[in-house]
Protein backbone atom coordinates (compact mmCIF):
# COMPACT_ATOMS: atom_id res chain seq x y z
CA UNK A 1 0.00 0.00 0.00
CA UNK A 2 1.46 3.39 -1.21
CA UNK A 3 0.78 6.13 1.60
CA UNK A 4 1.49 9.53 0.22
CA UNK A 5 2.99 12.08 3.00
CA UNK A 6 -0.32 14.43 4.08
CA UNK A 7 -3.49 12.02 3.21
CA UNK A 8 -2.43 8.88 4.90
CA UNK A 9 -6.18 8.09 6.31
CA UNK A 10 -7.53 8.34 2.53
CA UNK A 11 -5.24 6.01 1.05
CA UNK A 12 -5.95 3.82 4.05
CA UNK A 13 -9.45 3.98 3.83
CA UNK A 14 -9.33 3.47 -0.04
CA UNK A 15 -6.86 0.39 0.24
CA UNK A 16 -9.68 -1.28 2.82
CA UNK A 17 -12.66 -0.34 0.69
CA UNK A 18 -10.32 -2.26 -2.47
CA UNK A 19 -10.00 -5.27 -0.07
CA UNK A 20 -12.45 -8.31 -1.06
CA UNK A 21 -13.82 -8.80 2.60
CA UNK A 22 -15.20 -5.54 2.12
CA UNK A 23 -16.71 -5.13 -1.16
CA UNK A 24 -18.30 -8.31 0.05
CA UNK A 25 -19.80 -6.69 3.06
CA UNK A 26 -20.83 -3.07 1.06
CA UNK A 27 -22.66 -5.74 -1.54
CA UNK A 28 -24.86 -7.22 1.49
CA UNK A 29 -25.12 -3.68 2.79
CA UNK A 30 -26.64 -2.82 -0.30
CA UNK A 31 -28.38 -5.82 -1.18
CA UNK A 32 -30.59 -5.09 2.23
CA UNK A 33 -30.91 -1.68 1.19
CA UNK A 34 -34.79 -3.18 -0.20
CA UNK A 35 -35.91 0.16 -1.27
CA UNK A 36 -32.94 1.50 -2.50
CA UNK A 37 -32.80 4.88 -0.03
CA UNK A 38 -29.16 4.99 0.16
CA UNK A 39 -28.16 3.88 -3.24
CA UNK A 40 -26.43 7.91 -3.50
CA UNK A 41 -24.18 6.80 -0.63
CA UNK A 42 -20.70 5.81 -1.20
CA UNK A 43 -18.77 2.75 0.44
CA UNK A 44 -16.81 4.74 3.02
CA UNK A 45 -20.78 6.60 4.08
CA UNK A 46 -22.45 2.76 4.13
CA UNK A 47 -19.55 1.16 6.18
CA UNK A 48 -19.33 4.31 8.74
CA UNK A 49 -21.45 2.78 11.23
CA UNK A 50 -18.97 -0.06 11.89
CA UNK A 51 -16.21 2.65 12.70
CA UNK A 52 -16.39 3.07 16.61
CA UNK A 53 -13.22 4.93 17.84
CA UNK A 54 -11.72 4.50 21.37
CA UNK A 55 -13.20 7.62 22.59
CA UNK A 56 -17.03 6.37 20.96
CA UNK A 57 -16.54 3.28 22.63
CA UNK A 58 -15.81 4.12 26.24
CA UNK A 59 -19.56 6.86 25.77
CA UNK A 60 -21.55 3.92 24.54
CA UNK A 61 -23.15 2.09 27.75
CA UNK A 62 -23.33 -1.67 28.21
CA UNK A 63 -26.29 -2.00 30.17
CA UNK A 64 -29.24 -3.61 28.97
CA UNK A 65 -29.97 -5.15 25.81
CA UNK A 66 -27.57 -4.15 22.42
CA UNK A 67 -30.12 -2.09 20.32
CA UNK A 68 -31.36 -3.61 16.87
CA UNK A 69 -28.89 -1.04 15.00
CA UNK A 70 -26.03 -2.93 16.30
CA UNK A 71 -27.21 -6.34 16.42
CA UNK A 72 -27.86 -5.67 12.45
CA UNK A 73 -23.81 -4.44 12.27
CA UNK A 74 -22.83 -7.23 14.23
CA UNK A 75 -25.01 -9.82 12.29
CA UNK A 76 -24.10 -8.66 8.96
CA UNK A 77 -20.73 -8.40 9.23
CA UNK A 78 -20.41 -12.13 9.88
CA UNK A 79 -22.99 -13.01 7.61
CA UNK A 80 -19.71 -11.15 5.18
CA UNK A 81 -17.55 -13.28 6.88
CA UNK A 82 -19.30 -16.37 5.67
CA UNK A 83 -20.10 -15.25 2.39
CA UNK A 84 -16.32 -14.17 1.74
CA UNK A 85 -15.44 -18.08 2.60
CA UNK A 86 -17.97 -19.55 0.16
CA UNK A 87 -16.72 -17.10 -2.48
CA UNK A 88 -13.15 -18.87 -2.25
CA UNK A 89 -14.30 -22.26 -0.98
CA UNK A 90 -17.20 -22.92 -2.69
CA UNK A 91 -18.56 -24.45 0.53
CA UNK A 92 -21.53 -22.67 2.69
CA UNK A 93 -20.38 -20.99 5.73
CA UNK A 94 -23.22 -20.66 8.11
CA UNK A 95 -22.87 -18.10 10.96
CA UNK A 96 -24.93 -18.87 13.78
CA UNK A 97 -24.80 -16.47 16.46
CA UNK A 98 -26.67 -16.60 20.28
CA UNK A 99 -26.08 -13.03 22.24
CA UNK A 100 -28.05 -12.59 25.54
CA UNK A 101 -29.68 -10.08 26.82
CA UNK A 102 -26.01 -8.45 28.35
CA UNK A 103 -24.49 -8.52 25.27
CA UNK A 104 -22.95 -11.61 25.89
CA UNK A 105 -22.42 -14.72 23.65
CA UNK A 106 -20.92 -17.05 20.98
CA UNK A 107 -20.66 -16.89 17.40
CA UNK A 108 -20.13 -19.95 15.06
CA UNK A 109 -19.52 -20.77 11.52
CA UNK A 110 -19.57 -24.09 10.08
CA UNK A 111 -19.12 -25.59 7.05
CA UNK A 112 -20.47 -28.90 6.93
CA UNK A 113 -19.33 -30.69 10.36
CA UNK A 114 -16.49 -28.50 10.64
CA UNK A 115 -16.36 -25.26 13.31
CA UNK A 116 -14.30 -23.14 11.22
CA UNK A 117 -14.64 -20.48 13.59
CA UNK A 118 -16.07 -19.85 17.27
CA UNK A 119 -15.52 -17.14 19.31
CA UNK A 120 -17.29 -15.90 22.69
CA UNK A 121 -17.84 -12.23 22.61
CA UNK A 122 -18.98 -9.83 24.81
CA UNK A 123 -19.76 -6.05 25.13
CA UNK A 124 -21.50 -6.46 21.69
CA UNK A 125 -23.06 -2.83 22.72
CA UNK A 126 -20.07 -1.71 21.25
CA UNK A 127 -19.14 -3.91 18.74
CA UNK A 128 -17.33 -1.74 15.78
CA UNK A 129 -14.16 -0.92 14.64
CA UNK A 130 -11.75 1.88 14.95
CA UNK A 131 -10.71 2.09 11.16
CA UNK A 132 -12.20 0.99 7.67
CA UNK A 133 -8.58 -0.75 8.09
CA UNK A 134 -8.92 -2.37 10.99
CA UNK A 135 -12.21 -3.66 10.15
CA UNK A 136 -10.96 -5.00 6.11
CA UNK A 137 -7.87 -6.45 8.63
CA UNK A 138 -10.58 -8.16 11.03
CA UNK A 139 -12.60 -9.92 7.77
CA UNK A 140 -9.74 -11.09 6.21
CA UNK A 141 -7.97 -12.79 8.97
CA UNK A 142 -11.08 -14.25 10.17
CA UNK A 143 -11.26 -15.61 5.88
CA UNK A 144 -8.43 -16.56 6.17
CA UNK A 145 -8.29 -18.67 9.37
CA UNK A 146 -11.52 -20.43 8.71
CA UNK A 147 -9.92 -21.30 5.23
CA UNK A 148 -6.27 -22.96 6.71
CA UNK A 149 -9.64 -24.95 9.24
CA UNK A 150 -10.60 -25.91 6.22
CA UNK A 151 -7.94 -26.93 4.41
CA UNK A 152 -6.73 -28.77 8.01
CA UNK A 153 -9.91 -31.23 7.53
CA UNK A 154 -11.17 -31.04 4.06
CA UNK A 155 -13.49 -34.48 4.84
CA UNK A 156 -15.06 -32.69 8.06
CA UNK A 157 -15.34 -29.21 6.32
CA UNK A 158 -17.46 -31.25 3.34
CA UNK A 159 -19.83 -34.40 5.61
CA UNK B 1 -38.58 -53.32 28.81
CA UNK B 2 -41.04 -55.97 30.65
CA UNK B 3 -44.32 -54.62 30.38
CA UNK B 4 -47.49 -55.94 32.59
CA UNK B 5 -51.15 -56.00 30.84
CA UNK B 6 -53.22 -54.13 32.45
CA UNK B 7 -50.61 -51.37 33.41
CA UNK B 8 -48.57 -50.46 30.53
CA UNK B 9 -47.94 -46.80 30.00
CA UNK B 10 -46.76 -46.53 33.85
CA UNK B 11 -44.34 -49.15 33.45
CA UNK B 12 -43.11 -47.77 30.21
CA UNK B 13 -42.56 -44.59 32.23
CA UNK B 14 -41.00 -45.82 34.56
CA UNK B 15 -38.45 -47.32 31.97
CA UNK B 16 -38.47 -44.15 30.28
CA UNK B 17 -37.53 -42.34 33.60
CA UNK B 18 -34.66 -45.15 34.48
CA UNK B 19 -32.74 -44.49 31.06
CA UNK B 20 -29.82 -42.11 31.32
CA UNK B 21 -30.71 -39.18 29.34
CA UNK B 22 -33.74 -39.26 31.40
CA UNK B 23 -31.95 -38.75 34.31
CA UNK B 24 -29.58 -35.92 33.37
CA UNK B 25 -32.27 -34.22 32.57
CA UNK B 26 -34.32 -34.58 35.46
CA UNK B 27 -30.95 -33.68 36.94
CA UNK B 28 -30.59 -30.32 35.27
CA UNK B 29 -33.93 -29.19 36.12
CA UNK B 30 -33.54 -29.86 40.11
CA UNK B 31 -29.96 -27.72 39.54
CA UNK B 32 -32.15 -24.74 38.35
CA UNK B 33 -34.37 -24.98 41.07
CA UNK B 34 -32.52 -22.72 43.23
CA UNK B 35 -34.70 -22.69 46.01
CA UNK B 36 -36.11 -25.98 46.34
CA UNK B 37 -40.09 -25.11 45.51
CA UNK B 38 -39.91 -28.23 43.87
CA UNK B 39 -38.21 -30.67 45.82
CA UNK B 40 -41.31 -32.65 46.66
CA UNK B 41 -42.27 -33.25 43.04
CA UNK B 42 -41.66 -36.44 41.72
CA UNK B 43 -39.31 -37.44 38.28
CA UNK B 44 -42.19 -37.74 36.35
CA UNK B 45 -43.89 -34.35 37.69
CA UNK B 46 -41.31 -32.29 37.02
CA UNK B 47 -40.86 -33.60 33.52
CA UNK B 48 -44.92 -33.41 32.77
CA UNK B 49 -44.40 -29.50 31.02
CA UNK B 50 -42.33 -31.72 28.52
CA UNK B 51 -45.40 -33.92 27.69
CA UNK B 52 -47.93 -32.76 24.91
CA UNK B 53 -49.87 -34.96 22.75
CA UNK B 54 -51.27 -34.21 19.88
CA UNK B 55 -54.23 -32.64 20.88
CA UNK B 56 -52.52 -30.37 23.14
CA UNK B 57 -50.15 -29.39 19.92
CA UNK B 58 -52.66 -28.39 17.80
CA UNK B 59 -54.37 -25.96 20.11
CA UNK B 60 -50.74 -24.09 20.66
CA UNK B 61 -50.99 -21.34 18.45
CA UNK B 62 -47.37 -20.68 16.72
CA UNK B 63 -47.90 -16.93 16.47
CA UNK B 64 -45.74 -13.99 17.65
CA UNK B 65 -42.61 -15.11 20.29
CA UNK B 66 -42.13 -18.79 21.86
CA UNK B 67 -42.75 -17.91 25.46
CA UNK B 68 -40.02 -18.08 28.11
CA UNK B 69 -41.30 -21.43 29.72
CA UNK B 70 -41.04 -23.09 26.64
CA UNK B 71 -37.53 -21.68 25.38
CA UNK B 72 -36.52 -22.57 29.13
CA UNK B 73 -38.14 -26.43 28.60
CA UNK B 74 -35.99 -25.97 24.54
CA UNK B 75 -32.68 -25.18 25.46
CA UNK B 76 -32.97 -27.58 29.00
CA UNK B 77 -33.49 -30.52 26.92
CA UNK B 78 -30.93 -29.63 24.85
CA UNK B 79 -28.32 -28.62 27.67
CA UNK B 80 -29.26 -32.20 28.60
CA UNK B 81 -27.91 -33.95 25.69
CA UNK B 82 -24.63 -32.23 25.69
CA UNK B 83 -24.44 -33.16 29.08
CA UNK B 84 -25.46 -36.61 28.03
CA UNK B 85 -22.83 -36.77 25.49
CA UNK B 86 -20.00 -35.14 28.07
CA UNK B 87 -20.69 -38.02 30.33
CA UNK B 88 -19.82 -40.66 28.13
CA UNK B 89 -17.34 -39.07 26.26
CA UNK B 90 -15.56 -36.56 28.69
CA UNK B 91 -15.96 -34.10 25.76
CA UNK B 92 -17.60 -31.04 26.74
CA UNK B 93 -20.66 -30.34 24.29
CA UNK B 94 -21.75 -27.49 24.05
CA UNK B 95 -25.48 -26.43 22.65
CA UNK B 96 -25.73 -23.18 20.40
CA UNK B 97 -29.24 -22.39 19.59
CA UNK B 98 -30.50 -18.94 17.89
CA UNK B 99 -34.24 -18.96 17.65
CA UNK B 100 -36.10 -15.93 15.78
CA UNK B 101 -39.14 -14.20 16.89
CA UNK B 102 -41.25 -16.31 14.57
CA UNK B 103 -40.06 -19.54 16.43
CA UNK B 104 -38.15 -20.65 13.65
CA UNK B 105 -34.24 -21.56 13.86
CA UNK B 106 -30.94 -23.68 14.26
CA UNK B 107 -29.50 -26.04 17.13
CA UNK B 108 -26.01 -26.88 17.32
CA UNK B 109 -23.79 -28.87 19.62
CA UNK B 110 -20.29 -28.55 19.09
CA UNK B 111 -17.04 -30.51 20.50
CA UNK B 112 -13.97 -28.76 19.84
CA UNK B 113 -14.01 -28.02 15.97
CA UNK B 114 -16.36 -30.90 15.24
CA UNK B 115 -20.27 -30.05 14.82
CA UNK B 116 -21.62 -33.03 16.04
CA UNK B 117 -25.66 -32.18 15.84
CA UNK B 118 -27.24 -29.54 13.58
CA UNK B 119 -30.71 -29.69 13.30
CA UNK B 120 -33.37 -26.59 11.76
CA UNK B 121 -36.23 -26.72 13.97
CA UNK B 122 -39.39 -25.01 13.60
CA UNK B 123 -42.85 -24.24 15.46
CA UNK B 124 -40.56 -24.21 18.83
CA UNK B 125 -43.79 -22.99 20.25
CA UNK B 126 -45.12 -26.31 20.76
CA UNK B 127 -41.61 -28.18 21.26
CA UNK B 128 -42.63 -31.29 23.44
CA UNK B 129 -42.98 -35.16 23.36
CA UNK B 130 -46.20 -37.04 23.17
CA UNK B 131 -44.62 -39.43 26.03
CA UNK B 132 -42.04 -39.74 28.44
CA UNK B 133 -40.90 -42.75 26.29
CA UNK B 134 -40.62 -40.34 23.35
CA UNK B 135 -38.50 -37.78 25.08
CA UNK B 136 -36.22 -40.75 26.67
CA UNK B 137 -36.14 -41.78 23.17
CA UNK B 138 -35.53 -38.65 21.19
CA UNK B 139 -32.71 -37.69 23.52
CA UNK B 140 -31.08 -40.72 23.49
CA UNK B 141 -31.16 -41.08 19.20
CA UNK B 142 -29.15 -37.46 19.84
CA UNK B 143 -26.97 -38.95 21.86
CA UNK B 144 -25.93 -42.44 20.28
CA UNK B 145 -25.94 -39.92 17.28
CA UNK B 146 -23.28 -37.47 18.26
CA UNK B 147 -21.19 -40.44 19.48
CA UNK B 148 -21.44 -42.17 16.90
CA UNK B 149 -20.27 -38.32 15.12
CA UNK B 150 -17.23 -38.01 17.41
CA UNK B 151 -16.23 -41.32 17.08
CA UNK B 152 -15.76 -41.10 13.07
CA UNK B 153 -13.85 -37.92 13.75
CA UNK B 154 -11.83 -38.34 17.23
CA UNK B 155 -9.38 -35.68 16.47
CA UNK B 156 -12.00 -33.08 15.15
CA UNK B 157 -13.76 -33.83 18.35
CA UNK B 158 -10.41 -32.85 20.07
CA UNK B 159 -9.42 -29.96 18.01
Amino acid sequence: MSVTAGTPVVNEDEAALATPFVKCLVRLIRAQDTYGSQDGASDAELLARFIVNEQQRREIPIIGDPDADVMWRFNIFYTAVGLSIEARTRLVASPITMISHEGFGRVLLTTGRLVVFSKTVRDVHRFGFATLRKLAEAGAKLVDDAIAAIEAYPEVARA
